[in-house]
């Protein structure tokens, strides 16, 4: 190794060491300023109404953005956070993603049953072996509970607008990194040509959202965290073949990689396969979407316009249907 | 057994037959009209457009109670839908509801261990002994993760203002008994006098909102369904000290008992002795809290003035903030 490269390495690790620093100070002014409310657990935060309020904002210019895009507004389907596991299974999920998943288990014994939970708990034994699954699993993109409903041969290409809450079990002190975060999509699933058209033009119509938002974002070509050795394959392929851009913006000046607060995917034949949706010219379904990062972009607007919403610009509290201070 | 004994367990029979002819004919027209979209599993329903509408002018209807009633506003607290099993065992959940609990588990292995993970499933082996808690829960009432960032001794009483997803395992064919709904809450923490005084002061305040929606419903002294034998005698418990009174509403006519659509429950010090918070006088604190069930009363709203939210009459629609036909 030269003095060159140890030189680099060393700047390098002070960088890393640095960034995560400046994750904590941020997480931490979060937190004094009633906007996140920690809950004892990295990741999994309470919102104070301030934030909710940022998220009910971002919510408003993204919907804007699509009633701005479409003639016939995309169908509005609304999920609970928690859908059934045989759902679950034809997304695939556990076989690319297996160390992001959460699976429901509950309690279906009898009296007796249940002293001997209650005993192991008295006991301060793990209580989690008196359980079984209860046929659900969390749900970790907001559109995976939506293509289940397709199944079939569709009339005409189908638009949906999807919100809701994801699990991804990835605990992290970086705030911009949760457990439990919310997803507004808008989905596609159709034919080939479509789904391209779906995705590029989200690219741009979610640059400027943000844009009118006061961030300076960035498309960049991107692939998903797929799982383990088989995964880093999956992961090439789908920038390959450019099938995921994530619109990034960075949080924290020049340190670390910019965070992707929009992602818009082609998912391929993906999801038409495993849910048998067939497009209207008989083909196997391709499907697409775009995902803004509810949580992100706030913490985003949160670095950048500063964490006391009312000193906001007044062009970015209008894009948020803000009252004007 | 008499005669007369006989015919009437015949009629009661009958009725009970009829109810779930109902229940089932109501669910299906919901899913008929576009309202609520089926997941395959008892329950789990997808909301629609206009059902989401409803939801979103309760709410508005509930605020605007709530703001009459307080000079200061409750604080506002947003929870994801799960929380820590730390948090979760002071509630002592486990205990009196074990089979509506959710745990969550994950998956914490390496390459070895996924790839036996996805052998038992191609296998069509179940693949659930391959995971492990994730150490969270599904939060089974709105209120349950504001508790744990009250530890401490209180400067005075506490009023929050929580909203957020529900999860109860109770897979069933009546549409109002879902297994994921969200509840939007009111609870105070303080002294003994002030939680009754909250407690009392919000079922009349629930009954006016209910009235201003057009709902005829009437206040009546309740118990949860706590499990088991044991469970018995601290439903009996809770009906003799008057803690729950609930607000319920007939959705069939006659037909069966009237359907809870919101709840008013005084927790004594469970709370305050679990999550060792200490009231403004240096007592145990004492809580009570308000839960609305947003989807109970949107299926209340739905029988009462038909599938068709355009066709409502304007004073209820006007208390949802809806725009006037």
């Amino acid at each position: 190794m030269s003095n060159t490269t140890v030189s680099e390495a060393r700047t390098e690790l002070d960088d890393q060491t640095e960034l995560e620093a400046r994750r904590r100070e941020f997480g931490r002014q979060l937190i004094a300023a009633g906007l996140l409310i920690p809950t004892g657990i990295d990741g999994l935060y309470g919102r104070g109404g301030d934030f909710e309020a940022i998220i009910d904002g971002i919510d408003f210019a993204v919907r804007a953005a699509a009633a701005a895009a479409y003639d016939t507004a995309p169908r509005v389907l609304r999920f609970p956070p928690v859908f059934p596991r045989a759902n679950f299974e034809k997304t695939d999920y556990i076989a690319s993603f297996p160390n992001l998943t959460g699976a429901i288990n509950t309690f279906t014994g009898d009296n007796k049953a249940h002293r001997a939970l209650l005993a192991d708990r008295e006991n301060g034994v793990d209580w989690d072996g008196h359980l079984e699954s209860a046929g659900t699993m969390l749900v970790s993109a907001a559109c995976h509970p939506a293509y289940a409903g397709l199944t079939g041969v569709l009339d005409e290409p189908v638009l949906l607008d999807v919100y809701g809450y994801c699990f991804r079990h990835e605990p992290s002190l970086d705030p911009a990194r949760m457990q439990a975060f919310r997803m507004h999509e808008y989905v596609y699933v159709g034919d080939a040509e479509g789904a391209a058209q779906h995705r590029n033009s989200w690219v741009q119509r979610g640059l400027d959202v943000l844009a009118g938002l006061g961030l300076d974002a960035q498309a960049v070509a991107a692939n998903d965290p797929f799982f383990g050795r088989a995964g880093r394959m999956l992961a090439a392929n789908q920038r390959e073949e450019n099938l995921k851009t994530e619109l990034v913006v960075p949080l924290y000046g020049g340190l670390g990689e910019p965070t992707a607060i929009v992602s818009a995917n082609c998912h391929q034949e993906h999801f038409g396969e495993n849910f048998a949706i067939t497009a209207p010219d008989g083909s196997v379904a391709h499907s697409a979407c775009v995902g803004f990062g509810m949580e992100r972009i706030a913490l985003a607007l949160l670095r950048t316009h500063g964490l006391v919403i009312n000193g906001w610009p007044s062009s970015v509290r209008a894009a948020l249907g803000m009252p004007q201070g």
